[in-house]
């Protein structure tokens, strides 16, 4: 493919907003622009908006790929002056104001930075290599692969270690990701792995979850970690506290202990940071977590005119000494601010600082239990899970999926089943293959 | 991974009947095979049975991919007695009533050929390299992906007849598959592309339709193919009869004449062959389609106990004199009657033979507008349309897929939608890729 400049936008008298990244905090923002007196373009690697909280269930066969994403040229379709692009971005250029990208450069007035966040191996690039992750569509779908391929092969073998190492999966990581996929497991062990392969022993079938702290959920209240562990520990999950991986070879697992564990899948969920976009000053980063620090205004500090949101940015305050927690809501709300802020820059008013609305937290564990802690209180079991799927539902977006989901979730309710277990594209294993974990 | 002794499928004193392939002929078997007193293996490469009629709503993003698609082992989930085994058979040794594959070999004392069929090119593989196959899901969605891939570059490029290039999608072979997406991606320009793709000049994106001979659809009526030629034309399909396709290169297609088309986009619908597996006696073949020869119980002729069912078999008789339509139809009624007759086989009772009871045809080319042959009477339209979708909802396996493709047809009619316009797998074209057509 040719190099374009400015990507065949149109040159315009308005200034020009580029938006990089089209999850909950590039479409809020985008969705704030629409129609003010700014050209914006929205750039993304996936031509959708991936709804990140029920990427479990697509991994567990509960529900399919096209349930929870949704088209972003949709989503802008009756904007004004707006103009997506299928593209990654390589390079910020701030000195010339541009940024360089697969298809070729393009000058900014603004840029925001949206670019979410990716799985955090700490640097061991032995357990990147032989693990699964799950911050995208495509990972899910390779997890759920897997998972069935697994089960394929248990089925053929007479090696009882084998079949064993095959059938246990393993979770790394006890935030609301490593909760919501174990329980999910667990459930799709109970409700369709036993009676689809009648000839395995499915009480083989192992669910282990290893958590390096010493509650799972630590980000969510202490009643809400306990609430969580004793739903999943009913469901046939075995948690680790305490323990921390050293190393996965794509065998066996080794622990800061003398724990090991043999096994064929590990689902690595212990950690996130910042996608990070080559070019910007270092001062302006966080080591480790690569989140870009931020002011008030979710402007990177040392730039005037570039912005970060979601995930990606650290805005580090007396209440969030680390920045805010990495989720939707975040997101969402610092999208929406910038939206006006961006507007009220241009017109040379003040911009509003942003202050985070925590409305709460939430995860499921399985069929009638969830966890749910509003600022002020907490419960669980049946009703939280009802408000679970409600927030999940209405946060949805389009009317279709939202209708597909209730209906899937309806269905696998009475059912007690989930129809998704379908290998469409077979997976193999990263290290068999010359996949990054980027491409996947 | 090793070879395995018969799969790990217990010895059993009843006899095994092995069917290969999971499509509707195979299903139909396994189903009236159900708790009778022998034991069933079932192979097949996918872990799902695909519902083909509507693989085109997935190329072109009106359904998702597990809608059409169903669990085989939840198929057989009450089974007494069925294996479900996932893999690729490469040999019938029939000199030792085994069957070799990738898994291993297992013996038979019943064998029975469902493989169906596959893409045809006449031998000639530039075309098989460059163009586009929709027999399986992941071929499906691989064309969806291209799709959208090129109206994603083709946004990108100043080149005028690059841009052309890319927008204009071509449909070789005017059959039932021919018609239908080329139906269905007119509907995708209308609805979908033109707004999407404000940028473009929508006007030039073109759907060029070619059929060797003088009429489109020449299975069915000429009533219906005159309607159907009506319906594609006044959506703006170009219909191009009695051209002859010899060669597409990646960029050009060449015909018999002097007709030339600049194209990114061949989609192979001219042909379909047996998928064959190897090993049989050559006198069982038949040339060309290699579709396997058999009696009128479906017996392989010059075998005792090997059958072949469906697409794959040709049971020629005065009335179809080349074996019946390569359809669902036969295939389901062959695969019920052979699970009777096999019964009988084994209990030294006379087996029935076949007769194809014609329930009619039909092709949809759009909302409102299918046309429908039964034997004695052609209809077409907006009636016509609404018999095709009850039939089809009606055949699908399955409440939830029902209700979900019964959603979907809701929703994309009343808002003219498809939100699957989702680049979930992007597609590298075969050429660039080691990829062969039949591991995709």
């Amino acid at each position: 493919m040719n190099f374009f400049t400015n990507m065949n936008i149109p040159n315009s008298t308005l200034p020009r907003i580029v938006i990089i990244g089209g999850g909950f905090a590039g479409i809020a923002l985008a969705k704030k622009l629409k129609n003010k007196k700014v050209q914006v373009v929205l750039l993304d690697k996936h031509n959708y908006h991936t709804f990140q909280p029920l990427l479990y269930q697509v991994a567990t066969g509960g529900l399919e790929a096209g349930s929870i994403a949704y088209p972003i040229r949709k989503v802008i379709q009756e904007y004004d002056d707006v103009y997506f692009r299928l593209t990654n971005v390589q390079e910020i250029d701030s000195k010339n104001q541009k940024i360089i990208t697969e298809i070729g450069e393009l000058k900014y007035d603004y840029l925001v930075i949206a670019t979410g966040s990716k799985t955090n191996y700490f640097g061991n690039k032995e357990i990147e290599r032989n693990s699964m992750a799950m911050k995208t569509i495509p990972q899910s779908l390779n997890i759920r692969s897997l998972i069935l391929e697994n089960f394929e092969q248990a089925v053929l073998t007479t090696d009882v270690a084998e079949q064993n190492s095959l059938i246990n999966f393993v979770l790394v990581g006890g935030g609301p990701t490593g909760v919501e996929l174990s329980g999910a497991l667990a459930e799709m062990k109970k409700a369709i792995l036993q009676k689809d392969y009648p000839d395995l022993d499915i009480a083989k079938m192992e669910i282990n979850l290893i958590q390096s702290g010493d509650r799972i959920l630590n980000t969510m209240s202490e009643k809400s970690s306990q609430a969580a562990e004793k739903f999943l520990t009913s469901l046939g999950v075995k948690i680790w506290k305490n323990v921390r991986v050293t190393n996965y070879d794509g065998r066996t697992i080794t622990t800061n202990s003398d724990l090991t564990f043999e096994t064929a899948t590990v689902i690595w969920t212990a950690g996130v940071q910042g996608a990070l976009i080559a070019g910007l000053d270092g001062k302006s980063l966080v080591e480790k977590v690569e989140r870009i620090r931020v002011n008030e205004f979710n402007q990177v500090v040392g730039y005037e005119n570039i912005f970060a949101v979601g995930d990606i940015a650290s805005m580090e305050s007396e209440t969030y000494p680390q920045g805010h927690p990495m989720m939707a809501q975040p997101a969402m709300q610092q999208g929406e601010l910038l939206g006006e802020n961006l507007i009220k820059l241009i017109e040379n008013k003040p911009m509003e600082a942003f202050e985070y609305s925590d409305k709460g937290s939430m995860a499921t564990i399985g069929r009638n239990k969830a966890v749910v802690d509003l600022p002020n209180y907490h419960f669980s079991g049946v009703f939280a899970w009802f408000v679970w799927m409600f927030v999940h539902l209405f946060s949805l977006i389009g009317f279709k999926n939202k209708a597909v989901v209730f209906l899937n979730w309806v269905y696998n309710y009475i059912r007690f089943d989930r129809e998704g277990r379908l290998i469409i594209r077979p997976y193999k294993k990263k290290s068999f293959t010359t996949f990054t974990s980027d491409e996947v």
